[in-house]
């Protein structure tokens, strides 16, 4: 599909045309007018008194396609049926598509790849069950599963509608780091029913990654699930988060000459993806964590409904700080926000240590607007696209399936996120560090191999790698 | 990958060779005599004593294969690691990818493909979900899911066993009709959990093809699941082998000018299969239907321990003919086997009527060999591809589920199925249609787009297509 120039899109207007009432003269003027350029017309229907059309038209600005759609609509025999965008049309039909890896040519091809060749290769595997991860297409495929129940900032959708999501992470999975992804969108938010599901669907698998399911069913589904399967099973949600976040506050403490382990940290909103970054950064040496949500710091001794509180509260704030978020925000080197728009306020900043770094990462709208933010902070990162310093999974979840893949790591430890948050934070070299760039972008074409080397490399230290990799073929 | 020329293949030996004692002279000299022919080295690790190569050696005959690892073993210093087959080669990291459809370039594709631009696609299904047959995978994907307890001729081999077979048929679902196909193979054989864990899966997927699931829970699965999904199921090894088997019988009796309603027919092998050809053949007007299992002849009135043989002697077998297969084929007009090896004789054939017709399609050994029926037989067919008119499944479900696509119907009918036996029949025209060449091959360019016409219009006429088919664009 060919892609349109950035800045500039393509929408495709469905136009039912009267034959005697409507000119085509003056559609093209009214979108012309409206600022956009027919690039293509074809005739979709044709009846005996109109006729449908769907023309193909570029637009610069986005608001034109109102502006046109109204325009068209008041022309003389003229309706509008349909009005398609660019990102509605790049999903018709889906994004992904399973392919052959060679085409089948004569009997003699038919007759390996089918009956009756392919029952020396199902009697191998099932000889020697582990064979499979050579034989099929598990060495290679990762099943990306939601129940639809916490889709991106949308919430609990269903599995239908999580679909798009999930085709777009197969997508990048394939595309950045080789990973055969599908997506599986389960038809149940019951958790025992998601374990038992996923269980069962898994030998086609080499790997489980757990995608948009609503704390705190997915602690459990993902503990479970790690215990009971023998392939590696990682919620994003959760870990990819973590990893990147780690990754960025390695390069932000060293832009300003700190130790990660002295720092204060701040972090806003207990939920999966809070609890995940302080575990991960417990795991990388810091221990003066203040967790914070709804009801304030969570200090231990106080009674919590949710368990995942009354651990975080066990487990962190040594120092028994309690109150709002403007109370032990006082003297904190480091804030993270995975909470909700507009939490921090500049008075809070002002409060932090000298140097302040804040990471607020709510999606669509951060914690605080790296705009309002300004003249306070000294670096700064948030979740979006249109800002420096994205916290992206998409740094980590290629390069970390990539690496258990190929060394079959049976789990993903503790050892491995860490290795690869170190990964992708030395993509930027000392030389091009600086307030804008702690973290490389998206499309750095070194990250999924450097953080690929620096997982099977801890797999390996971990001890739950279980191919041995060979000099120089598999 | 290259394909090998028909009738010559490559095999790989991999071999550990003594840096002091092996000489690669005597290698070379000995898999020369033994008729192969080194295409390739390669080195694939390096010792201090030994190093590791493998070698690529073309053979034109496969018993050559032993032969040369026999004559290398005996070489001093050379020990064989590894031999591996062009059927083993082609299996290696599986036979299918999952591949995005288009490039992401830009941050604007990333923006429309993934966050946020998705989200609106998300909306959109969760608004209508019947969308989702438009803007996700479900428009075009098959799920083929089997529990690998009836693999091809092989038995209950389990589901990662299995998978080679489902891969298989995903690579042929793409070729010849560009369906979009993904192997579940499932980790229960337990009636009840599979039922539950197909749909919870479902979400995805435009249509369940069921595969090599034993009788009689294949039976149970498939008729639950077309109850209770709303996307069409399909038990391939019954209803594609008596689809195809159907198309096959129409061109015979055509051939002989006998009416297929008329014919008097016996049928070997009361199992899955064999119940979905009866059902095909009655719903085709044929009611001369003899059944025959380990016990003789099933006839009303008897007791039976399967429900689906007391079904099958209370529909069948008007005149309560009883005894053996010698004695009940006495008159018949076709034998149709879906048995074991050797269960027809020369003087079962003799005892036929006119223009005896035989369809031995036992897998791998047919019900009598066509060398066996020579001079007895009219017409003979087999499931096998190295005689003439070969009965595979290869010819229906492709198109088939293709048309179930385009149309997005519901469930597929019986009409549906005997509209694509009559398409697979009528590809073979007047003019071309002899003995030996009653169905067409496996990778006749016409079929699947007949079948899936077809279908389509079989699916209108039953009013189970969900989808009005536009002149032009879709």
């Amino acid at each position: 599909m060919a892609m349109p120039k950035t800045g500039s899109s393509n929408i495709v207007i469905r136009l039912e045309m009267d034959k005697e009432a409507a000119t085509f003269g003056l559609i093209a003027t009214a979108i012309g007018k409206a600022g956009g350029d027919i690039v293509a017309i074809d005739v979709s229907g044709n009846g005996r008194t109109s006729t449908v059309r769907d023309l193909t038209i570029n637009i610069v600005d986005a608001a034109s396609k109102d502006v046109i759609v109204r325009m068209l609509d008041h022309l003389p025999g003229v309706t509008v049926l349909q009005v398609s965008d660019q990102t509605f049309l790049m999903h018709l039909g889906g994004k992904i598509e399973v392919t052959p890896k060679m085409t089948i040519k004569t009997r003699d091809d038919l007759s390996r790849v089918y009956t009756p060749g392919v029952a020396n290769i199902c009697m191998a595997i099932h000889d020697n069950p582990n064979s499979a991860h050579k034989l099929t297409i598990k060495r290679n495929t990762v099943a990306v599963v939601s129940d639809g129940s916490a889709v991106l900032g949308l919430g609990n959708i269903g599995p239908l509608a999580a679909m798009p999501v999930m085709e777009g992470k197969a997508m990048l999975f394939k595309q950045l780091a080789g990973v055969d992804a599908f997506p599986i969108c389960l038809d149940t938010q019951d958790t025992e029913e998601i374990i038992a599901t996923i269980k069962r669907i898994a030998p086609a698998f080499g790997g489980i990654n757990l995608e948009d399911i609503s704390s705190p069913r997915c602690f459990e589904i993902e503990q479970r699930l790690i215990e009971e399967l023998d392939i590696p099973v990682f919620h994003d949600d959760q870990h990819g988060t973590a990893v990147v976040l780690l990754a960025g506050l390695y390069n932000a403490v060293k832009l300003v000459g700190k130790q990660l382990s002295d720092c204060k940290i701040v972090l806003c909103g207990i939920g999966a993806a809070g609890i995940a970054c302080t575990k991960i950064l417990q795991a990388a040496g810091v221990t003066r964590i203040v967790g914070v949500d709804r009801e304030g710091a969570l200090v231990r001794g106080n009674s919590y409904a949710h368990e995942a509180w009354r651990w975080y509260a066990e487990h962190t704030n040594p120092e028994m700080e309690s109150g709002a978020l403007s109370d032990v925000i006082e003297g904190a080197d480091i804030f993270i926000g995975v909470s909700g728009p507009g939490v921090l306020k500049r008075t809070d900043i002002e409060r932090m240590a000298a140097d302040p770094i804040v990471f607020a990462m709510a999606n669509p709208t951060p914690e605080i607007l790296p705009e309002e933010a300004e003249g306070l902070v000294r670096v700064m990162a948030t979740g979006r696209s249109d800002y420096p310093n994205q916290i992206n999974n998409v740094l980590c979840f290629p390069g970390l399936f990539r690496g258990v893949l190929d060394c079959r790591a049976s789990h993903v430890t503790e050892a491995m996120k860490l290795a690869a948050a170190q990964a992708i934070a030395d993509v930027v070299s000392e030389d091009e560090l600086g307030e804008h760039y702690i973290i490389p972008g998206v499309f750095n074409p070194h990250v999924a191999e450097r953080v690929k080397e620096a997982v099977i490399q801890a797999a390996y230290a971990s001890g739950v790698a279980r191919r041995r990799v060979r000099s120089t073929t598999s």
